[in-house]
């Protein structure tokens, strides 16, 4: 019982209801950490001299060349730094690729894993003051090193996130709410009753653009790969909010055309998949339409017949959440997402993907899971789960 | 002596001497029909009942289903109508490819070739007053049919330019220098110094994109198909103002990347060719480049690895020339650019391809050779040529 049921969850009417199910669900039937809220200083921390990391000193097969180590950490926190006791990270496609050595980011090795994780400021040094004891923070490079358990760092390394949502919710934030949220905002100008058509539609953000489209009454037409068990897959997206579920084959019937008749045609695409599933996209796109790349997993090219490209007037651009973050660090644009997800969240108008949830010291295991062909859930590491209260 | 010979073209100092230059080399050697100005009232045509025309009732090859024909025109010139002496019209790719029946734009049948063309205002109908005798005008309409001697239509279907540019630049504004023009504007905030590079780059659209780069200090990398005399069309294209002319071939050797240091990473690509080609124009873009696509010479398919797409943030999109101006006819952007475009043509920085003058009735002749590979000359078809002063 580790993953939430999403058609019970968005059944939920109120916030109480929400953190409950979450509460019963996430937490306490599988961990002894506590997922949800905790309140600022409930236990001193800072007796922790060491952490446990997981760490590679050279690019490879994670399977391979991963290794969990125990690292001395400094004896004080300097005063421009603050002391985080890490909570959760999710194992991301991004973090097997930096691992690899295939990722256009590449870390100085050695290295900690992990690109996206939330943690809890346990104390700040004399000269912080954007940070106190018990605030959460989402670390704001890529690479920083999610996959330990505590970690002494510059508070300006750091975004202060709301300390009220689910833990899980917060440890998934960064990448893929905000990559559906800036594609949804960034590229066309959406109104409501407007339609977006993507691939790969049970992705993670995939499972976030439905939510975000939802809220804003925007139509959604979700492509997914056949596979065992499609109807359950449908019935969940669809108590996300999604207005239509299809399979890539049937995007070729007749049936696709009729559906295509109950709403505008698309005016976004968002393509996570390429080749012939970005063709079928564009094929679905109106005039002037804009197809946003952000992933590639069937690691094939696009390829665009040129008439369609000039006579269609459609656009495609690439998108990369981690280079909008390097040049958005500071800016009012940044502040309005988070808040808005964080808004959503509260509302249960946003839950994360399904989950399950692994002991960073299990690493190996979550990713092995990872990469199990449609498991449909995502693996989130738990940090000091055999020593919480 | 029927092209104008670039290299001397460009030396010429003033506007009177580039006027000379035109006139001897265009029209006296060539022509009777003045291809230069006219002032307006120089003759009475209204005497004119019929024209000739060229027209097709059926798609298919244009050395097939075109007819030349004699056309009654009515005996009296409607208050909202102007009178119409066509003078001289080019053969282009989209005027086959409307005959041939693959263009998006599917005239009603019968009709009468043609989408591009200048014509000189004989006589205004009485409510006309945006028009008047010695105005040049060029349709606004695509399809409009400007293979024709004469024509009474609406004034309304017309756009006025000025009458002291050649005639050839004039018959050849509409398509080629507005699309060069529009991609060179629309798309990236290019500034003095920046770069761009385009493949097709000897295309009637390529050798505006060359000078209006120029003008504005703009360097171009114009790859070209290699062929037999490509040293002539280097020089050619480089006496346009081309920062530089290479081959395909030679961008994939290491002397390329030599050349790319000495500019600028283009952020900007051009792309009339398709396949391979633009492969290797989006290989050479900055990242958070754009590529616009206009042509697909080639019949390939535009290829984008995703990674491409989305690493180097890079993004591409369609140009069509009759779309912009079926939404930006009334438009004072319009306007500028053809006040723009036309001071570039004044001041003899925009000079049109090379061309090879046809009387309209040789029509058959003019398409036979407008197919030729490596010609290096447009078809520019002349009216009225039998009967000029």
């Amino acid at each position: 019982m580790y993953c939430i049921h999403m058609s019970t969850m968005s059944k939920m009417k109120t916030f109480r209801a929400c953190q409950h199910l979450i509460k019963s669900l996430f937490n306490e039937q599988v961990f002894r950490t506590p997922l949800l809220r905790r309140g600022p200083g409930q236990r001193n921390y800072s007796a922790a001299k060491e952490t446990f990391a997981v760490m590679y000193t050279e690019h490879g097969e994670p399977g391979k060349v991963l290794e969990g180590k125990i690292l001395p950490l400094p004896d004080t926190v300097g005063p421009e730094e603050v002391f985080i006791r890490l909570l959760s990270a999710p194992v991301n496609p991004a973090d097997i690729n930096m691992i690899e050595g295939t990722y256009p980011v590449k870390p100085v090795l050695p290295t900690i894993v992990g690109n996206e994780g939330v943690g809890e400021v346990l104390e700040v040094g004399a000269s912080v003051t954007t940070l106190r004891q018990g605030d959460w923070v989402l670390p704001d490079t890529p690479g920083w090193g999610t996959w330990r358990e505590y970690a002494i760092s510059p508070a300006k390394e750091f975004r202060k996130i709301p300390n009220d949502i689910p833990v899980a919710s917060a440890a998934m934030l960064s990448v893929n709410p905000c990559t559906a949220y800036r594609m949804l905002t960034d590229f066309v100008d959406l109104q409501q009753g407007d339609t977006v058509v993507q691939n790969g539609a049970n992705s993670a953000a995939g499972q976030a653009v439905i939510q975000i489209a939802a809220a804003r009454k925007i139509n959604t037409i979700n492509i997914v790969r056949n596979r065992p068990e499609i109807e359950n897959l449908k019935t969940q997206l669809k108590d996300l909010g999604a207005t239509h579920v299809v399979t890539e084959e049937f995007c070729r019937t007749p049936a696709m055309k009729e559906l295509l008749k109950s709403i505008p045609t698309p005016r976004l695409a968002l393509n996570c998949v390429g080749g012939k599933s970005s063709t079928e996209l564009m094929r679905l796109l109106a005039n002037q339409g804009v197809m946003v790349t952000y992933g590639g997993m069937s690691k094939q090219p696009i390829t665009v017949p040129t008439g369609v490209m000039i006579f269609k007037e459609i656009k495609l651009v690439g998108y990369w959440m981690t280079e909008w973050t390097n040049r958005n660090k500071g800016s009012p644009l940044r502040d309005k997402m988070f808040d808005d997800l964080c808004d959503l969240i509260r509302d249960c108008r946003m839950v994360p993907p399904p989950c399950q949830l692994t002991p960073l010291r299990n690493f190996q295991s979550a990713i092995a899971q990872s990469a199990e062909k449609f498991s449909g859930r995502k693996q989130l590491l738990q940090m000091n789960c055999i020593s919480a209260d």
